[in-house]
Formats: structure tokens, sequence, C-alpha cells
């Protein structure tokens, strides 16, 4: 069967995540007690209900409790988020996550049942600023406090050169995992591959080696 | 020499990126109208100015153009979002990022000179629920609208099998680049690997074969 979701708070967040389940497929209830944004998102989620999600009779009556998964995206009013929270809990919702707006809130919506805790501005924040610092960088996954997959543009200084010339695996300790150049995207990619500026390398390495590899690549600029 | 950065907006989103800034070592000139934000800062970067960024004079007294990289990060009032940006692009400031509210406000910006334009809670948003449909993708980076590397946490089904066992290339089209157990991470694993409930596989390939690999992995729970 598929998963029941709902998500509470139809701001920014929270609509982007009605929005994103719904192309995923999923069955969707977007609660607000605002009308407009309800009457926004009538003809995006499987269905949009008007209610204030800090009265108890209310989300009973919406049958909450038998949600596989509840989103609480409500900022601003944070004992409006908390309150929410903890009537979830209390009805015993199988999975809660909420959006904390600073850390005392973490704090409180924690010790009340919380089961994930997530702060998309503060979050958001750490990515672009990993990107901004880098022209090269493109996109990362963090895959521990030391290593991570990073998208790095190729630079003119590799233009032409084939991967076994740039050596990347024993100069740098670092693996090109896949090439996307346009559209394609080649996995594992063959040593005697060129690259060529424009093309998106994606690499494995520890930070400080990729760190290393991109310093290299642009300082022969 | 290290890039210079100024952060306009101490929200957050602005706040985050300022301290994420630090943190990778760059300087960061960290602006906002209001004083109480600007005491937290004093501490957290190179230097901070209580300034109005709608105040032009204010901006060229702060040398903003000497800037390698400014980021806008103020949110609700899109009035003074896109004063600020405007001001910036007439002083020739080389990059600048600016957080977009809505779609009417990204296409405002977009004509009037805003470099890279970032909106923090939607992207999020998207992430979040990536995270949400499934219990056993722990994070994931997009390489292309078909492909993506998931992080993939190992359940009871596979716990005890080896990479051969599993065929994971040939009936899937996926690859395992990398395996994290406990804090220790194996790039490039062995074919001859055994894997454990609880290990995190990082896997590439298609949406749609990454997708089978989870629900055929899960189903058999
Ligand atoms: N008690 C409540 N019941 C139902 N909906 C609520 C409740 N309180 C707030 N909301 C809704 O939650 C939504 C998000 O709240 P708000 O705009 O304060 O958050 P925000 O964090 O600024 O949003 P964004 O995600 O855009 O950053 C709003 O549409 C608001 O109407
Ligand atoms: N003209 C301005 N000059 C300087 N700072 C400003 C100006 N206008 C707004 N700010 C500051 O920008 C910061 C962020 O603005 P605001 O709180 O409206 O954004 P937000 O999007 O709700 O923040 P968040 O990132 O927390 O979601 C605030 O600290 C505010 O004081
Ligand atoms: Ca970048
Ligand atoms: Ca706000
Ligand atoms: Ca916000
Ligand atoms: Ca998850």
């Amino acid at each position: 069967m598929k998963k029941q979701f709902a998500v509470i708070g139809l701001g920014r967040f929270g609509g982007s995540i009605c929005k994103s389940l719904m192309n995923e497929g999923m069955d969707v209830l977007a609660i607000d007690q605002d009308e407009e944004k309800v009457n926004e998102f009538a003809s995006i989620a499987t269905q949009a209900v008007i209610a204030d999600s800090t009265d108890e009779k209310a989300l009973k009556s919406l049958g909450i409790r038998n949600f596989d998964h509840v989103v609480v995206a409500i900022g601003d009013n944070i004992q409006a988020s908390i309150l929410t929270t903890l009537i979830l809990d209390e009805m015993k919702v199988k999975h809660i996550t909420v959006k904390a707006q600073n850390d005392y809130h973490e704090t409180v919506l924690n010790r009340i049942g919380a089961h994930e805790i997530v702060h998309p501005e503060r979050d958001m924040g750490i990515r672009i600023a990993h990107n901004v610092v880098s022209d090269n960088v493109l996109d990362y996954l963090e895959l521990s406090d030391e290593h991570s997959i990073v998208e790095l543009a190729a630079g003119p200084t590799i233009d032409g050169k084939t991967i076994v010339d740039l050596d990347v695996r024993s100069t740098y300790g670092c693996n090109i995992l896949a090439i996307k150049r346009n559209e394609e995207l080649t996995v594992s990619p063959e040593p005697e591959v060129k690259l060529y500026e424009g093309d998106i390398l994606i690499i494995i390495g520890a930070d400080a080696d990729i760190s290393r590899l991109e310093s290299y690549w642009i300082d022969e600029n």
C-alpha cells in the first residue's frame, strides 16, 4: 500500500515537501489554518483541508493517527509547532518530522517526541556556503566528517588530458566515479578517457585530498 | 589571497552561511540593520556592522565593491532584497548570490543582475521529501534528472551476503561505490566483501534502478 503522508503548514518549506511527495507518487493530506494556502494546494495535494493543528479534536477528526508520517512545517509560531507535536505524540503517530526555528525549539521538540527535527534554513546555509567557497564544486554529498563525493567542474588546466595523465588516484588519493558531459553520464570511466573543459567530474575522496586536487587544478589556470 | 565574502541579513539562512564560511577559514563581513543580530555575530564573523543595505552610501563606505562575493539573505522584505541587489549590481560586485522568496522575486532578481538565486526552504523541502519517502535512503546527490548517488542503509535481507551474491551490477544496473561501517569508509569495495545490516552503502545508478533495488531489499524483509 502507498504510504500516507500529512503535511501541517504550507509555507515555502511545507509546501515544497507536499509538492515533492506528490511528484514521487505519494498520498498527501495538506493542512493549514489559512484558507488561501489550502485553496492553493487543493489542486496539488491528494486532499487539502483548513484546520488549526493545535486543536486536538480537529486532528482527531482527520484521522491523523492513521498516517504513516506527519511533517510539522509551522515556522514563526513556535508555540503552535510545539503544541501540535505534543498532540501528534499523544496520538502515537508513527513518524513525526518537525521543522525547528532554533536550538531551544529543537530541545523542546526532542523532549516531547519528535522523531526527526530539521533546520531547513540552517542546513541550506551550510550547503550554499560549501558551494560558494569554491567556484568549481557544484554539489556534494558528505559521507563522513572527512570524506565526500563532489561534483567538480573541469577547468582549462585538465582539458584534453586522460585520467591516466592526471594520475588522480595516486597523486591525490581521489577517484573519479563518473563523468557528466552534456546530458550524458559515464559511470566508472576507463582510465584512457579524455577529459574536457566543461565536463563535470564526480569525485570521491578525503576532504583534504579533494581540496588539494581542486586547488592544484585551479592554481594552474 | 583569501576570498572576501560579505553576508547581508543575519537570519537563520544568512547566519548559517556566515558561520559556515568562517568555519571554512574565509573572511566574512556580516551586515544587518538589526543591532542585536550584529552583536551576536561580532564574535563570529571577521567583522560585523550595523547597516541598512538599501542605503547606497552605507554600502559604499563599507567598500562592498571590493568583495569577491556578496550574499543577500534578506527574507520577508522583498523590496529591500531587490533594491540591495540593484545597488550591488550597479557597483559591479563580481558575484552576487540572493535568497528568493518566490517565483516573482526570482524573476526580478534575474533581471537586475543577481548571479545566483537560491530558494533555501523550497530546496530543503525537496531534499527532506526525498528522505522521508524511503526509510532506507539516508542522503543523496542528484547527478542528472535520471541518475543519483544515494546512501542506503543495509537491511536484514542482505545481511551476511557478498556483493557477488547480490549481483548488484547485473541485476540492478547499479554500482556500490563505497561502504560505510561505523566510522570506517571503504571506497571501491572488493566483490567478495560481506555486507552487514547497519552498513551504509553508497550506490550510483539510474533513479529507476535504485528504486527497484531498494524495494527488493525492503520487500524481502
Ligand atoms: N496552528 C496552525 N495550524 C495550521 N497551520 C498553521 C498553524 N500555525 C501556522 N500554520 C501555517 O504554517 C505555515 C508556515 O508558517 P510560517 O509562515 O510562520 O513559517 P515559515 O517558517 O516562515 O515558512 P517558510 O517555510 O516559508 O519559511 C503558514 O502557512 C501558516 O498558516
Ligand atoms: N535593508 C536591510 N539591511 C540590512 N539587513 C536587513 C535589511 N532588511 C532585512 N535585514 C535583515 O535580514 C535578516 C533576515 O530577514 P528576515 O528575518 O526577514 O528573513 P527570513 O527569510 O525570515 O530569515 P530566515 O533566514 O531566518 O528564514 C534579518 O536579520 C533582518 O534584520
Ligand atoms: Ca559553486
Ligand atoms: Ca520567515
Ligand atoms: Ca524561512
Ligand atoms: Ca530517511
